[in-house]
C-alpha cells in the first residue's frame, strides 16, 4: 500500500470539504472534467477518478448530458447513538425467532427487506453463465475426477491477487477455498477455541456468527459499535483487561448490520492492540469490495505483523450470489490447522464452478461491476433513508452506511421489533428484528432492512407500510 | 420393498447355486436367453435380467456373438480373516502419515492406487457438461440470487426418489443437501455427540470418519469386520453391553476398505439391536448404488421404525466425481437439528450445480450408467486380484469385494505397510497404508488398493512392482 494519499483522493477530499462547509452549495454545478483538470493541474483521468469517488460517496451526482452537481441534502432521520451492550460474557443462544426468520428468508411471495442479498438483476448473470459454460468445456475431464479439497490453484491465485486491493499479500497456497464465508469463520473458530471460550464480537453483530458460536458452545462478550467509526477500540481494550477473550470477530469494512467502515487509523490501532495482547482477530471481509475506495477497503490484516489476523471472505455479495458455496479463508499462523480442519469436516467443492469463478475474477470485469453495484446500492440506500425519514414514527433513527446495502433502524423505545416483524409477515413483508443481532436482550426496538433490491412502486409502498405498522405499535394500536 | 424375491433373482440364485456346486462347470456355455425363458417358463426380459445379475456378480460372462458362459475361477489369493481390534475405546488421533498421504492423493505424476475414486473416463462427462449448461441456461436468474442453504427442492426430491431403491421412503423436506458425504457424517456426529463420547466404528474403517471424529474430540471403539458379511453384530452387542456407546458409524453396503455387503438379514438384525438399545446409526450409503442388486442395496434404514438411523450419501462415486461438494443427509428424528447445524456452519451450495445433478439423476440414464460402472469395476477388481495372486509375496490375502473398486490387501506379517508406502512413493506409486484405517496400531501389514481406474500396461507393471517391493521388505531386503 502506498503511504501517500493518491492525487485523485486528495482532490476528492478537498471538493468534499467545500461541499460540507457550504462553499459549494447544494445543486451547484461543478466544473467539467477538463476544466477541473486544468484548474488543479492534474490529468484528465485523475479528475475523472476524483468525480467518481465523490459520486460513490454520494457527495455529487452526474446528470446525463448536463455534468456534475453537488447533491441536495434531504430531510433524513438522525443516526443511532453508540451501542451500549453489557460488559459480561454470555453463553450464545440463538433465539427461536431466528429459525423462523431463517426459514422465511428464501420464501417466494414475500416482499423482502430480509436476507442481506442484492437483487439478481444487478449482477452480470449472462457473464456468469458464460464463464460456467466455458469452464465446463475447458475442464470437461475434471467432471469425472475428484479434486483436492482445498480449491483449484487458479481460484486460490485469483483470491490472493484480489486480496492485494485490501492491502494484503497472501501466499495462494495458504488460501483455503470453503463452502462460503460462514464455513470460513467456523473453521477459524474451531482452530482457535474450545467450548466455553469467550469471543469478543461487535454489538450488534451478524446473526450468522452467533449461530456458529452457539454450535461450538462459545460465550460472547459484546463490544459497543459507533455507527460512524465502528468497533470501539477503547471498550475492547477494557474487555481484554477484564475477560479471558480468546479471539475477536469483526467486520471492520462495511459491518453488518451497521454498514460502518472503521477509519484506517482505527484499523491500525486494532491490529496493534491485538498484537500486544496476543489475541487473534477473525476479520470478515465479505463486503469490503463494496467500500467506496481502496483506502476504505484496507484490511486490519494489512497491519498484522505476526499472523494473528485470519482473513475470511467470499464473492457472494459482490460477484455471483448464485455461485455461493464459494468462500475462502487465509488463517495466518493457523493456516495449516485450518486446512486440516477443512479436510476433516467437508469435501472439496465443484472444480468447474471454482474455475468459472477464477475466470470471472481475473477477466470478468469485476472492478467495473463493483463500481456499478456501489452506485446502485448508494442510490437504493439513499431512497430507503428518505422513505424512513417521512414514513416512520417520529424518533426513528437510521444508519448512514459507508457501503453495502443494509440499514439498521432504531425505532422509538415503545416499538417491539418482534411484534413489528409479526405484523409485517401478515402483510407478506419481511424485516429482520433487532434481537437476532445480539446475545442479550438488546435491540428490541431495532430492525435491519435490506435495500439491496432496486426500488419499485410495490417496494416503496411496502416500506411505507412497515413505517405505519411501527407507528401503530408505538401508539399502542 | 416387496417381501417376495423377484422372479429374475430366484432364477439367478438357482443358476448361481448350480455354478457353485459344480453342476455347471467353469467355461460351460449357458442356454440362450430365449431357451432359458422357455425352460423356466419366464418372460424373455426376466431371463435377461437374471443373466445380467449373474454377470454383475461375476458368476457368468458374456462373450460377443457367442452367448453366456460360466466364468473360470482363477488362482486367487485367499480372503483375510475376521479382524480382531481391541475392545476398549481409544481417543481418535489421526496419524501424521495420514496428512502426508492426503496431500499426495491429488498430485499428478503418480500412478495412484490411492484415492477411492474411479477413472474419469468411466463417467459420462459430456452428459454432465450438458446438464450443467442446461441448468445454467434454464436457471440463469438464480446465478444472481442466494438460495436457501438446504438445497434446491428438485434435488431433494430426486434424492428422495433415488432412496426408494435403498428401500427407504424419505420426505424430501427432511433431506439436507450438504457439501459432500463427509459433511453429512460430521453433521450427524455433531447432532448426536459431545467431546469424549464413544462411537462404535467398523475395523478397518474409512479414514475420513476418523478425521471427523478427531476433529470433534470423540473416542472410538472398533468392531470386528468379517470380510464376507461385514460388521460383527455379536461383537457390537458385547461392546454395547460394556461401553457407553453413543452411536455407530457403518457402511453396511460396500464398506470401505473391505467392499463388504452385509446380508439383508444382518442389516435387519442390526436395526433391531440398535432400536432395542436406543442407539443411533449413522449409515453411509455412498457406495450403495455400486451393489449388484436391489436386494444388496437395501439399507439398514429400511428396517428402522423409530427414526434412529441417519442416512448419509453423495453421488461422487457413482455419477459425477467433479460435481462433488454435493452430498446429502436425512437424519431421521434429528432432521431439524441437522438442518439447523447445516445452516449454522456453512452456506448453501451452487444452485445451478444442484439443478444439474437433479436433472442427471432423473433424466440422465443414471441406472444404465450404474450398470456399466459396475461391470467395469468388477472386471478391474478381478484383474487386480489376479495380479496380486501372482506378483505379491506368498501369504498375501486380499478381499473379494461384493461391490465397489477398492481392495484390502493383507500382506505377510513381516511387511510394514508404511515402509511399503514409502518405497512405493519413491517409484511414484501411491498405495494407502493400513494403519490409516484404525485408531489403534492394527493393520501395519495391510494396504488399501484402488482398482477404480481402467488397466493399462503401465498400471499393471506398477501393481506388480508394488508386489515386488512388498516381497523385498518381507525378505528384509
Amino acid at each position: 500500500m502506498p503511504t501517500e494519499t493518491p492525487l485523485y483522493l486528495s482532490l476528492a477530499d478537498r471538493l468534499a470539504g467545500l461541499a460540507a462547509s457550504g462553499s459549494l452549495r447544494p445543486g451547484a454545478r461543478l466544473p467539467s472534467v477538463r476544466a477541473l483538470s486544468e484548474q488543479h493541474g492534474v490529468s484528465v483521468s485523475t479528475a475523472v477518478q476524483a468525480y467518481r469517488t465523490l459520486e460513490d460517496r454520494g457527495v455529487i451526482e452526474a446528470r446525463p448530458k448536463s455534468g456534475f452537481f453537488v447533491r441536495r441534502p434531504r430531510s433524513l432521520p438522525p443516526v443511532p447513538a453508540t451501542t451500549r451492550p453489557p460488559a459480561r460474557p454470555v453463553t450464545v443462544e440463538v433465539k427461536a425467532i431466528a429459525d423462523a426468520v431463517y426459514d422465511l428468508l428464501g420464501e417466494p411471495g414475500f416482499i423482502s427487506f430480509g436476507a442481506a442479498a442484492a437483487a439478481e438483476g444487478l449482477y452480470g448473470i449472462e457473464r456468469i453463465r458464460r464463464a460456467l459454460a466455458r469452464s465446463a468445456q475447458a475442464h470437461a475431464g475434471s467432471l469425472g475426477r475428484y479434486v483436492t479439497s482445498l480449491g483449484v490453484p487458479e481460484l486460490r491465485q485469483a483470491i490472493s491477487h484480489r486480496a492485494m486491493s485490501l492491502g494484503c499479500h497472501l501466499d495462494h497456497r495458504d488460501v483455503v477455498v470453503t463452502n462460503g464465508c460462514t464455513e470460513s469463520v467456523t473453521l477459524c473458530l474451531r482452530a482457535l477455541t474450545q467450548p466455553g471460550d469467550v469471543i469478543a464480537i461487535e454489538s450488534p453483530t451478524y446473526f450468522g456468527f452467533l449461530r456458529a458460536m452457539q454450535g461450538l458452545g462459545l460465550r460472547a462478550v459484546e463490544i459497543p459499535m459507533q455507527p460512524r467509526t465502528g468497533l470501539s477500540i477503547e471498550a475492547l481494550e477494557v474487555a481484554l483487561d477484564t475477560q479471558p477473550i480468546k479471539a475477536v470477530i469483526a467486520v471492520p469494512t462495511v459491518s453488518n448490520p451497521m454498514g460502518t467502515i472503521m477509519p484506517t487509523a482505527s484499523k491500525k490501532r486494532l491490529a496493534e492492540l491485538l498484537a500486544r495482547r496476543g489475541v487473534a482477530l477473525i476479520e470478515d471481509v465479505i463486503c469490503s469490495d463494496l467500500a467506496p475506495s481502496d483506502e476504505a477497503r484496507r484490511a486490519v490484516r494489512s497491519f498484522d505483523r505476526d499472523g494473528r489476523v485470519m482473513l475470511c471472505g467470499s464473492f457472494g455479495k459482490t460477484l455471483a450470489p448464485g455461485l455461493r458455496g464459494i468462500g475462502w479463508v487465509e488463517a495466518g499462523r493457523w493456516s495449516a490447522e485450518v486446512a486440516n480442519l477443512k479436510r476433516s469436516f467437508s469435501g472439496g467443492g465443484s472444480s468447474v464452478v471454482e474455475w468459472a469463478l477464477a475466470d470471472l475474477l481475473e477477466h470478468g470485469g469485476y472492478d467495473q461491476g463493483l463500481r456499478q453495484l456501489r452506485r446502485h446500492f448508494a442510490e437504493q440506500v439513499d431512497m430507503a433513508r428518505r422513505i424512513i425519514g417521512t414514513a416512520f414514527p417520529a424518533g426513528t433513527r437510521v444508519t448512514d452506511p459507508s457501503g453495502g446495502y443494509v440499514l439498521w433502524v432504531e425505532l422509538p423505545r415503545t416499538v417491539d421489533a418482534i411484534e413489528l416483524y409479526r405484523r409485517c409477515i401478515e402483510q407478506r413483508i419481511i424485516v429482520v428484528p433487532g434481537p437476532l443481532f445480539s446475545t442479550t436482550n438488546r435491540y428490541r426496538n431495532c430492525v435491519r432492512l435490506n435495500a439491496g433490491a432496486p426500488w419499485s412502486a410495490e417496494r416503496e409502498d411496502a416500506l411505507r407500510l412497515v413505517g405505519r405498522l411501527a407507528g401503530d405499535i408505538a401508539r399502542g394500536a
